[in-house]
């Protein structure tokens, strides 16, 4: 059983079959080079190198983990080279300024082969991950001089970055956070603290480390408001620009975690270790804020990423594995059972995570593309419908891809009976794996009370418009659609209800705030279904409207949207249920009652 | 923070208050000394057992997991004195016959006890736990002789047993499997089979092993009719009844697993070892499933036992952990940020743990009243009514309560954030361990098709009535009392739908049989809801009519059972639509097309 297969053919009918990339690459400044051609180039190179280099150290870096010795980590056998020949290909500097030596392509290239390194090699992928997140604060925030010193070498991949935001009393809660940063009068700053749970935070990949961190200035204000950003690279640059003199960051342990055991998850001590403001003092929430879409997004692909993956791995087990008859008959009657695909409860399980994958690949390459207009586009008005859109979709990506990737995951190891359960398969890892997408980068808690409260109700419900105009235009253009009538008439009368059903908690909310957080991860979920809804009833118009329909390909996509229709949308009707039914039955506890 | 405190008031609550096992056990024969002090005084002492010993003995089980070396398996540090202190407490005799050296008390003594070594230690309570199905087996189905070579010794603990079915070619479909038996002139059997996933199949814990081994005589039938039982110990019996000759049964390996790393899962290879048949040839697979119920319960009680204990880490952790502030303003104003049990979502994800763990606790000691009342009874009429209520609810038990153990050891884990991933507080242990439970003794999808296929339209029907009588006198008894209104008219509801659907599915399953498979699982999960909302209700009543109504355990109840039927139940409204939605979504899909 191969260990990952990226899927090309999928990725080609959602990007350019549904969404059109030709066309959104002609029609964004900066991108005619990104043709289709040049596109498919790279992705089909990228795969072949997640494919063969990156799949098979999934499991290794899964068994080793990383090590930590005196303050030194080392990652599991292989990935050092994986990652040099990961810079070799140039691939960090995909989606990068070319001032900086980047090759200047848009964002949502970079999405397409993060979707594929994270399905091959979900813990290595997080070190580039990680990477790209410091890149882009640098690029938005830096100054000319920290780009050139900074960006160029992550640019090029011989450093690497990391976001310290978390510290042991506070992650949700950054206004809490202590980490301080007393100015020197050379203009750099001595930072003192220890943060935890840094990700990719140290490691041997690369000659350098570029901590990008939140602290305080001696005269901040309390809170969100006094919180400013550094970068604190492990080796201080040499004035020729090479590695210098060892700062005093340390790593003072790595954690035991569940899963994720290929990347380094760090304990990081500032012993008045030297930093550099990047941006304004006090606007460091702000700052990071800026890019938060595209991070969030960015572990919204790990959802995907588990689904697609355990999707392969199941069904190709459920076509081999012999056992017990179908109900109405032998199948395989020369054998001497029936493969498991035959009996409905598996293809139940199999078109779950099918559907969760395939569902999650086209929303997460429509919030590409919002990111690419939003961040190219000449044009004004579609540069703000670019960003109400993804300001909504954003909190529901991260957290329903995370959510049904976790459950996708846990399908793919049900359908392997006992044997899912052993590491050898690999489905077991996979779930633990996929675990933590929805803890990191904001909870799914976290993200519901975004979009209800800070995205849907603060916005008076203007964001949410924004995007059901968008599912309203579709289903009025398709309402004579009689092929399509199974999929444009529940999606108009969901569309109706989630209107509805915003109201309902709006009005709720006035009387009582915590309304809001009584209904807010239902509510996500339930967009999460809704949004999923517009996405199949799309996917299904086009494979019926493609000129291959007639193929096994297209038929399935049909059918796919068919089965997302009636078995898996349906639970938005108990969603609704329990979001109706108020703050009340959860606030009406004592704490000695719990 | 405690590992597990053994809910004893809850315990009290269920048993007395809304079961009545005082008048229950004294209206079995045999089970007049069972009465309430000495069943109380049994159980505070298992208690003290788990909390001290067993408990703090899980994550050290977790960590270092068991260690197979040429042959010889070793338990975690600690197992073997635990295991030991078990044995001069005389647990393992507990409810075994007192002809055999046990104490002769029902079943559902044991099972009080095993929930909370099940609890305090799963991996651990493995080995005692497939000891008990051993004991079940040659109670049932051994010889005198069997019985007093084998079972005293297993009664008294000094022996373990182990229960041998799966091999690598068939877990669910017996009627595979391989391992032979050839018949020898002193009237043993000589066995020749790999045996794998055996749980406790080889330790450092007792003196010998007994293994109860499915297998094939020469001239068996195909399929599962061909299947007989039999002891193979580990060591010979000498002929004093010590251990005597090695035996031909070796530990091939041990598997690394996601969880349960302190229970040893064996590849056992059989070479010609000697064996003994246990009731009729070619009756073994109808010999075990003769106890195939207890044995089902005993897996269910793995579902309470990690939302449980999940709960009582994430409540104490939700007490503790400042994070934000309430949305309504300050909770702990004096504090730098409040308890994050005041926010609504993570209440809601400690009620759902709440409401599953005591729902589940209610089922468990209601099916355990109906093992003891089918096994003791000498009234035929009660006999019967509770042999088939406990056909009907046990695949529900062992599937319901695992799945929504794991759904509650991920709430646990939710509520921890990022903290939850990491080793240290063992939430994500609780997860591991918790999801093999969907797996082993019958996978979900093979309990649902047991429940819908054989218990309920090959009886037609008639197993479900019995259940929804008992559910319709409770309605009716209490269909005037207006403060139980919230909970009667909706469970009254609930129960005429159920049998609804269930006429439903029955016609669609008369045009094709694979309806049965495509409605199974949404069934079982169905029928898991409307179990847990009679079981809620009745809490509810007798929390409301108890003499202490007015205390916080009490008015907890109904506030729980309130936060179960407005946000837990609800679920059934999606399963309905699913299951009705037929098996053509699921069957229209050719190979190709996955």
């Amino acid at each position: 059983m191969a260990d990952y297969k990226a899927p090309l053919k999928d990725l080609e009918f959602v990007l350019y079959d549904m969404l059109d990339y030709e066309q959104h690459y002609a029609s964004l400044p900066g991108c005619e080079e990104a043709n289709r051609e040049l596109i498919t180039a790279i992705v089909e190179e990228a795969a072949k190198f997640c494919e063969n280099v990156l799949a098979p150290l999934n499991a290794v870096g899964d068994e080793h983990g990383c090590d930590w010795q005196d303050g030194v980590v080392t990652t599991p056998p292989g990935f050092k080279e994986a990652y040099q020949q990961f810079v070799e290909g140039g691939w960090p500097s995909i989606n990068h300024s070319v001032d900086y030596g980047g090759q200047g392509l848009p964002e949502s290239v970079g999405t397409i082969i993060s979707e594929m390194t994270g399905a091959a090699n979900w813990a290595w992928s997080m070190y580039p991950g990680l990477s790209h997140g410091a890149m882009n604060t640098l690029a938005q925030h830096g100054t000319v001089e920290q780009k050139s010193v900074y960006l160029t070498k992550l640019v090029e991949g011989s450093w690497t970055g990391t976001m310290c935001l978390t510290e042991a009393h506070c992650g949700t809660d950054l206004g809490m956070l202590k980490t301080r940063a007393e100015p020197q009068d050379d203009g750099s700053y001595r930072i003192q603290g220890s943060k935890i749970f840094i990700s990719a935070g140290d490691h041997d990949l690369a000659e350098n480390i570029v901590h990008i961190v939140l602290a305080r200035l001696p005269d901040a204000p309390e809170g969100t408001k006094g919180i400013s950003l550094f970068i604190v690279p492990k080796y201080l640059p040499a004035e020729d620009g090479s590695v210098g003199e060892r700062n005093a960051v340390t790593c003072g342990s790595i954690e035991h975690k569940m899963g994720i055991h290929g990347n380094a998850t760090c304990v990081l001590n500032f012993d008045d270790a030297t930093g550099y403001l990047i941006g304004p003092p006090n606007r460091g929430l702000h700052c990071m804020f800026t890019f938060m879409n595209t991070a969030r997004l960015g572990t919204a692909l790990q959802g995907l990423a588990h689904a697609e993956v355990g999707y392969q791995k199941s069904l190709s087990y459920a076509k081999e594995r012999l056992q017990m008859r179908a109900l109405s008959g032998p199948k395989n009657p020369s054998g001497p059972a029936d493969p498991i695909i035959v009996h409905p409860d598996v293809r139940r399980m199999l078109l779950t995570q099918k559907a969760f994958a395939e569902g999650g690949r086209m929303l997460i390459h429509y919030c590409s593309q919002l990111v690419d207009i939003e961040q190219l586009s000449d044009d004004a008005g579609r540069k703000t419908e670019a960003a109400d859109l993804l300001a909504f979709l954003t909190p529901i990506a991260k957290a329903f891809l995370t959510e049904t990737g976790f459950e996708a995951a846990n399908h793919a190891l049900q359908c392997f009976g006992g044997h899912g359960y052993i590491r050898e398969w690999g489905v077991e890892q996979n779930v633990r794996d996929a675990r933590i997408a929805m803890l990191y980068e904001g909870t799914t808690g976290i993200q519901a009370l975004d979009l209800l409260g800070r995205k849907v109700l603060m916005s008076q419900g203007e964001l949410l418009k924004r995007f059901t105009k968008v599912v309203h235009k579709f289903c009025k253009a398709n309402e004579d659609n009689e092929q399509l009538a199974e999929f444009v008439q529940p999606l108009a009368k969901l569309n109706n209800q989630w209107g509805e059903i915003t109201m309902h908690i709006g009005l709720s909310a006035m009387e009582n705030q915590e309304e809001v957080g009584a209904a807010a991860v239902d509510y996500l979920m339930y967009s999460g279904y809704a949004v999923y809804a517009y996405l199949w009833a799309r996917a299904a118009k086009t494979a019926m409207e493609h000129e291959a329909a007639e193929g096994a390909f297209y038929r399935a996509k049909v059918k796919t949207a068919r089965f997302y229709f009636k078995r898996l949308l349906p639970r938005t009707e108990s969603l609704v249920v329990a979001m109706k039914s108020g703050a009340g039955n959860l606030l009406d506890f004592e704490d000695s009652e719990f």
